[in-house]
């Protein structure tokens, strides 16, 4: 095993001076505005140790990386009825498509992409105002990272909100199959703004212990969900956690991973760590190019792959 | 770690009296007159002990469980070569789906899917006869399962290449956008005699071991492939290796797997054991019912998902 | 020439008779209220004369053969620039789907699938406030029809808005591309109402005077739209009219025609006669079934074919 | 109605000179060989009158205007029966997409797409040997087009084999749908030889006469079809004889016609004229540039359009 500090450090240093950064996301004008040149990661080993290096400490918006914390959110609600809504299976299509939805008759293939979460910030609304669901959303994520600070940004929600036509579409879509239950607009206010959480690598890897702990809040600590709901989330993750390049991701990294278009990436090693890294600029899949590397390199010289022996 | 050995004949135990058994594949001839009342399991664990239950003695036709042999021997030939004429990302369609060949030009979602794994056969014939290249296949397969006794059922080759139309048609479209080099049918002979290698689960299972092993023959043996190759062959195998019901799979089992319409499944529990699994009638999405389900208990009593901690 | 006067009245007597008549449309709660009983048609030809038969005299919800007055509207507007914005294409899917749009990458086929006709809605609302732009419509076609009492129903158009989640999804997914220029919740309204426009078989046949006279409003009289301009909106009618029936309509039928789901058709034969029959039940691609066997037996009786010498 | 001969000759004059004139086809290697300088223009009106200039005497490879001839013949065979095994709708793909017929269960949208004129060649093939079927073809089309010397390319037809890999696999996904009865190599090489008859304008104007006439061979003449059957196959041609561009076609011509990608097109203006024309270069839908722009014309200035007064 090497020295993770080391290794963190060495990667961080590596990846600032990149020159091919990939692209910041353009469609939410606040996050086009974030500077490219940045890099965290912070790693958090199954010892409870925590290594960070570069803007490890800088929140950034998750964006779909919230789906993870919603979707357990959501299996809590109303276990694996869940399933009768939303698919398991990888979507072979962008990750706001639609045509998966026509052919599948309002049922989105998965609870990570667009069409996915958006069903499960519905179930997540259960009848309440979406500031109600929203609310308890934050308060499960600051329990897990451990950290009150965490918060939504109210600026890139209202901006995700005024742009976010082809979000409105699909859940209208799903609403004319019976497959949306509130209001539109009240499911897509959950779905916004759970975007908008801005939280620091240091932040979400903290938050993502509890799948790598098989459920656990920490080794001997109280049970976030069962050892089996651990491993599922998991597997979800590296089926589909990074949209239509999840195949890809698993071949080159080997973990369960969830990105979002802010450039974030949450992955876990079960057994061994939780890592998230920020780097604005996207590959043409719409990952973080930089923290597709850096987990690579990482998982390279841990051998933390789990397809590894 | 429970003690394999019983919990491998309580499962065949178990699965002999399983009423609700699945489809057994009817396209293909012979394989429509063979008995479902089939259940063989075969786990060889990573210090090298055999525990076998049921007909695990029993050759049957292996079908796309072949892709892994024969997609490890393009490997070998070309290398990352390969990626060039064939992705890595699930399908998200039905395995002999052509549409997706139409939206991406030719080029296969993955080596999994026919289209993909008539790529990799025309790769592995690379300019010789037909009988050549899977003369070469067999030969890997027998080394990998230590056993010469392994051979193509050629009644089940000539059903194959009577009633194949849909390979046929995929073969040929390739063609047309030159991702298949060779004429058609040659490159097809050699596809229709590799899914019809018969074996047994013990056999499968013992070819499987490479992988299980980070590459090794077995500890301290020879090395098949890399350490790397053999992680991204289990990565592809728990991505798309059961079709459209690949992220199911790796949602229920946890564990990279390869399934074909014989009713055969290839598991691998990297570090741990591989596991070959054998009753011919299908479920939905074209996997093997019971073998799916044994996997499920496997995996579940000897917490070998790799998602676990 | 056979008598149209008894043509019309036999067609008439036959329908009033007919057992099978296909199902009123049920997704708007107002429709599914008709009477599948009725059954009206009316026939004014070139010199003018109106033969008119059953419940001709009757307001029917016209829903989407409000279309080819939208179109025409849109098109004095714009004129040919609208054609950036729409295509002139058969769809091959039904009249509701978002696959092709997503395909196309916001531009819908052509005018009289629901998407492309909020184009149409969004060219017609020009900056203004929904009701002058629909006020604009009526007034266009209360012209054509030389009918000043026909109106809007407000109970249907409420209804289109408390249920039209789908028209909502398309309008949302065409912004999301730049393809709709209004905030969607504006040009929705326009196409709400328009659909629920309310025109008896006689007001309808002679609103599509203008198109059988070559953009004449009738033989002598002042020129609607160009002789081009007529023959053209014939063809996007003929090769378009009815979704993804369009081409049974020409190879039964032979005329240009526009359906709605209020179960009427408002047909034209080119210098000969413009049709208007109205029969609530649909056949299963959404086209009055009544209307259209009363079009069929019309067609071959008179001879008037496009596609006859 | 302006002189007709002149308007010929002024036609094929103005394209002699046209700067821009499409691609050649060139995936058929003899095509690509073809002098895209070429013009030909043969009008034959309902008076039995010919109008010819430019290269219309040249034989010329008339690919898919074969399919009118062809479907014309199977329903001589089977009558509506047809109907049972190929579709009568607009495509909404390109000419030689496989995507529909998976989502159709391997039934051809309409006869004039690839896949649908592969089963019309299954009819015509009759459990014959191919050359029989194709004897019987240049039979039907030298007695309409009243011409002995009228003949299959046998260069083309080789290359036709020689490089269909597309229509190859369209063959056999049918027969994997059970909708091809032959062997699939037979009915293909009824198919690639029916694509190489050769045929100037005139003698394919000739053989368009009895969709002029209602169905006659000529006027007073004997009955090649039923008037009701003329109309259908003129609906056929004016909904799908160009591929995605029929409705574009139907917009700007507003006549029935079935295009090649040898550069011919056969056009009618029932009652009014049998029109041939020939430019080898394609547009980007794959139809004849000079050749859609002179129908374009001689519509515009005859007002021959099906759908004007």
């Amino acid at each position: 095993m090497p020295d993770i500090a080391r290794l963190v450090r060495d990667i961080a240093e590596e990846m600032r001076g990149a020159e091919e950064r990939g692209k910041v996301a353009t469609y939410i004008p606040p996050l086009a505005l974030v500077d490219p040149g940045h890099f965290g990661l912070c790693v958090v080993t199954a010892d409870g140790e925590v290594h960070a290096a570069g803007d490890s400490e800088e929140p950034f918006s998750i964006q779909s990386v919230s789906k993870v914390f919603a979707l357990t959110q959501a299996l809590g609600k109303v276990g694996d009825t869940l399933w009768r809504r939303v698919g398991r299976e990888p979507s072979g299509t962008p990750f706001n498509s639609i045509v998966q939805l026509e052919r599948e008759q309002g049922v989105p293939r998965n609870p990570f992409i667009n069409a996915g979460a958006l069903v499960v910030a519905d179930v997540n609304l259960a009848g309440h105002q979406p500031r109600v669901a929203i609310g308890e959303l934050l308060r499960f994520v600051r329990y897990l990272a451990d950290d009150e600070t965490i918060t939504v940004d109210e600026v890139v929600a209202r901006a995700e909100q005024a742009t976010g036509f082809r979000n409105v579409a699909l859940a209208n879509y799903m609403k004319a199959f019976g497959n949306i239950t509130h209001a539109p607009e009240l499911t897509l206010g959950v779905y916004f703004h759970q975007c908008a959480i801005a939280m620091s690598c240091r932040q979400l890897a903290m938050a993502g212990r509890f799948l790598m702990h098989g459920g656990l809040y920490e080794p001997g600590g109280p049970r976030v969900v069962s050892a089996q709901r651990a491993r599922r989330i998991n597997a979800l993750m590296l089926t589909c956690g990074h949209y239509d390049a999840s195949g890809d991701f698993a071949f080159r990294v080997g973990l369960p991973g969830k990105s979002g278009v802010g450039g974030g990436i949450l992955a876990v090693a079960p057994g061994k760590a939780a890592i998230a890294v920020w780097s604005p600029g996207l590959n043409d899949a719409g990952n973080s190019m930089l923290g597709t590397f850096a987990l690579e390199r990482l998982a390279e010289a841990t051998g933390w792959s789990v397809f590894a022996p």
